[in-house]
């Protein structure tokens, strides 16, 4: 009887373990990439919340832009199985931006000048949308689930009202056709956490030295318009101006290779020098102190189609502004050596028990 | 004897009929209206096709436009209850179009000029979206289905692939979001034909004697400019310069007065003078032969922020242009008395038997 | 001693002749023009004038536009000496317009589609600016003068001031330049009456069945912004709308030839059959009964460098719009009848003493 | 004897001094500037010149922006008193930019944020164009020549070919004009020398941390547009991000204090702490060394009228562009000691003696 009682107290235990204060407390977070692979700062900021027993990443919404929708699913479900999460829901999303195209990008590159990446339309590493080439780290034996990524964001928020994060690490095609959809994901959601944007720095956009023509805003403009405008409660930004402060070191490399997990191994095996756009954004979110520096502005893009197009437009906090500007606060600097060490931390140490191992069964 | 095989034969057609080729042959179509209500060209065209034996009625997607989606619904619900057609599903889809908005349009009118009509932004109009005020036609009992509109479309398309012609009588947002979310919705489609855009007419638009600003491609443009550049199978689009050559008089309101069904009561209460936008482009898919003269073009919109912004722009067929051009029928002319005598004709006739009454029971 | 005062009184009459009630009332006005030639629409308006005793050409300033400047120059002098109005002064303005040039409207067209006419910079027409063809009509033995024709027009403005009619054939360069470099040219002048511009019409303009691309609007789109957004007496404009109601038919033609005055021989021989365009804005100013309908409207132009570059923009007079926006009076119908006598008889006629032969001598 | 006869030497050397191949080496310039009056940026730059013995300055052109074009010339005519260089010409130039307004600005400042400085349309200095309030230093006695700017810059290059550096510290509506008056004044020119534009920094421009709205260039977009897209033999450019490294401190005023001259008491009375935009344009013309980064780059501006509008656009040398971008010097970073040096130097020591004292005579 006693044993009984003690294997009831123990299944209520795991039953209501869910709901204590501790993992109640844990971050939720939705984890909108478009994720290239193997080993990018797209990825490295995936499994950084994978590994993080901090957060609790709801699901990983994938959307074109550094690569296509489809590839970025395989390297994502990849990397996910190297790391031993591959309880981490994986969800396509968006294929193509919402206005802009390879064609008018090509149309704008004759007027401008060429761009140095264009992700997905870099003619160097072109293919087809559908097309998945053989991964060179292994093709993934798992799936992504059948819904769609909007959908999925929707769902989520009206589940776990004012709980969600929505941090985009990509073009923010998936999150305006969330709120296109249904408008009350901007209320129901906790904060937008995005990398993205640039204000006045000479590297790290696609333009070279014009660092306000970023990638992920310039892939997709009119989504950054209708995100940007939209009033969330918070909106937290890791600009190229940050990014370009950062460095993945041979250092940071040989740090983490002294691990012997199969991720910090991926890790030696494909990550390569760059900035760590994404890693700090994560970073941010694992532990705000990192950042050292931030400002409150409005930001937002311009999307007329001329010279200007998929350029950060912002203005001063204390400037009278229409209400469609909304305040963003805008990150500027950082503890370089807590920020490596919290990366060297996570990509060298075993994956946490997911949380169905720990808490559902 | 022979009476017996002739019942068992009329037993057998009856049977067999909705496999029969007639009925095989009905179109099938998803209506996708901003239904204004009571009684408007928006809701006039609805009826048409829930009145006709000719198509079949997926499904009614609406779109905020004339007015905000919520109130359409609720006017489509009671005029397909007046119509006893309930049976066709009403679906609510966006509730605000992709980047275009209320502020963004009042700060274009201080410089442009004001616009003479605006939706559900109209200020004598105004009210916020999910109010639905009393209906003068009285409140629907019946309510819209759970489903989206968008996830609608894309599943209608993938159920009946080829099969299904996207009919938009209100601006593009439902459609570019469902392009945007399934974008095989564009080659699963029939057809795409559209009441929108305005080329060399002096009246009908938005902005009066600039008849290239109508309403349905002004109030979203970059909709517009998605649906516009997808390669459908083929685009037919009935423009502000063709309705202008119709009116809903009093004498055709008379002649449906003459009716004595609950949907020629409403139509004589409610329907008023005006062209008629919708009907045109509803008649043109029942009876082809009511337009008597078309011409393709390549169209689209303007959807640069300036003067511009939300104009149509085109160009002869026979002009080189880069490939996000679409060469879409536009109809230029109609043969006004069978136009008339079909709208007549379709608001005055009971209702047809839904299909489900007549073929899947 | 009575001779005397005869002698005297004779000469004073001689003297004040030119301030007589009659030759007050002549007109005084300023041909602005891009005079293609020989005997193209913009020439038969400088004609026009040219036979007229009703008006006082105080000079003919030239602007590229149909043709470059320095050619037009050598047609038009040509054109004079054979109309026997070598006295008439013929001054060179504008090589290039503003802002606008060759290179930008060929990337225009390969976003937008190709223009059917570009003037200068037709390619199947194109030679460099300085090159001056041997003229089929004959090279001229007169000069152009030496005054750069911006500043002929600011010193006539301020000669005559409230007298004099700015009358623009071509392109707005000239007068833009003469604006901006003396700012009084808007408040000294009588009136500003031009050919330009187009509203609903589905030909005349240089984007085939957009008639809002009005060539000579469209070859210097900032200039016309600057010259309609100024607060002048008067703003009268001959649209393409109004351009093709009329047709330099063979039966006109015909009628020319039947007189044996040089002028109609040249006439006879490269007059071809065309809209009309400059010959109803002259015609205007010597009868303005000629035109049957106008309406007041703010007319200005889309000068973003997208696809609305260089189209006509406009708004009834009744909407609230910010000051830049001017009231223009538009032409919009035609007494053809009385526009073509007009045509016929003038282009027959011999030419009238010039101003100086019967006043100022 | 000996000494006499070295006396009389050195006398002579002096005498012809002028005409000797030193002499003959001064560098020809047209210093065009939107003079703000007293002893401002735009004031200094002028002095600077006017002091030095290693230039000769054919005129000083004004042109509106810091101040209305009559303000301007009251306020240099006074400084040019007081340093004893009333020999050199002051001409008027160009009352408004091209296209940009007052009114168009406020309609922009209401959409993306009121700017904090716009020269003679700033609403808190504002007054209008033909009032020029009474001069602090004293209204001046000496009066501007009668030629118009435009004409004396297109004589000038003219009568020098290839000799004259056009200098411009304030917007290019002058020069812009002069371009398109004469296409020549391009090729004829030696250097076109500005301050102008911004690229990455975070202060200096008119809308706070957006360094790339630069007033001169912001002034006049269209101008800037028309005089960046001509074929300079080089142009030259001292943008924002320079100037901010530069301030007119305390200490640099105390130095020039130190100096009894009137212009050190103009300087002393009048001058405050600045960043020194013009004076850095000038002292790279006076001592080039003073540079010590510069970059060759595309530069252009954005004109359309959106988000972008006055904004400065850049590429890289290596980049494919179309032939109306042209490539500029940028100056980047200069030796902040050497140029404040030159800087006290000239403001501190005596006029040297006006050219025609020295050599015409």
């Amino acid at each position: 009887m006693k044993a009984f009682r003690g294997q009831m107290l123990a299944a209520l235990i795991l039953l209501f373990l869910p709901l204590s204060p501790v993992l109640a407390q844990r971050k939720k977070i939705i984890v909108d990439q478009d994720a290239r692979g193997p080993a990018s700062t797209d990825m490295q900021s995936i499994l950084m919340f994978a590994q993080s027993p901090d957060v609790e990443v709801l699901g990983i919404t994938l959307v074109s832009g550094d690569q296509w929708v489809k590839e970025e699913a395989a390297h994502t479900l990849r990397a996910l199985e190297i790391a031993g999460r591959s309880d981490i829901p994986v969800l396509l999303g968006a294929e193509y931006p919402l206005v802009n195209s390879k064609e008018e990008s090509e149309a704008w590159e004759r007027q401008y000048g060429e761009l140095a990446f264009k992700g997905a339309w870099t003619p160097r590493l072109y293919h087809p949308p559908d097309v998945v080439p053989e991964l060179p780290e292994g093709n993934p034996k798992t799936k992504p689930r059948d819904e769609h990524a909007v959908d999925f964001i929707i769902r989520m928020v009206r589940t776990y009202p004012n709980e969600v994060i929505l941090w985009a690490g990509g073009p923010l095609t998936n999150i305006a056709l969330a709120i296109r959809k249904d408008p009350q994901v901007v209320s129901l959601a906790r904060e937008l956490v995005l990398m993205g944007s640039g204000f006045n720095v000479d590297k790290g956009g696609i333009h070279r030295i014009n660092g306000r023509r970023e990638f992920n805003w310039w892939f997709d403009p009119e989504a950054v318009r209708i995100v940007m405008s939209a009033p969330w409660k918070k909106i937290t930004i890791t600009p190229v101006d940050i990014s370009v402060k950062t460095f993945l070191s041979d250092e940071i490399k040989a740090a983490i290779a002294k691990s012997d997990t199969p991720l910090a191994r991926y890790h030696t095996q494909f990550a390569h020098g760059s900035y760590m756009w994404d890693e700090i954004a994560a970073a941010a979110v694992l532990d705000p102190s990192i950042i050292t520096r931030q400002q409150e502005l409005y930001v937002n893009i311009d999307i007329d189609h001329g010279a200007g197009y998929g350029q950060t437009i912002f203005v001063e906090k204390q400037v009278k502004v229409p209400s469609w500007w909304k305040l963003a606060t805008v990150q500027f600097d950082l503890d370089t050596r807590k920020f490596y060490d919290l990366y060297i931390r996570l990509m060298s140490q075993p994956a946490p028990r997911p949380v169905e191992a720990r808490g559902r069964n």
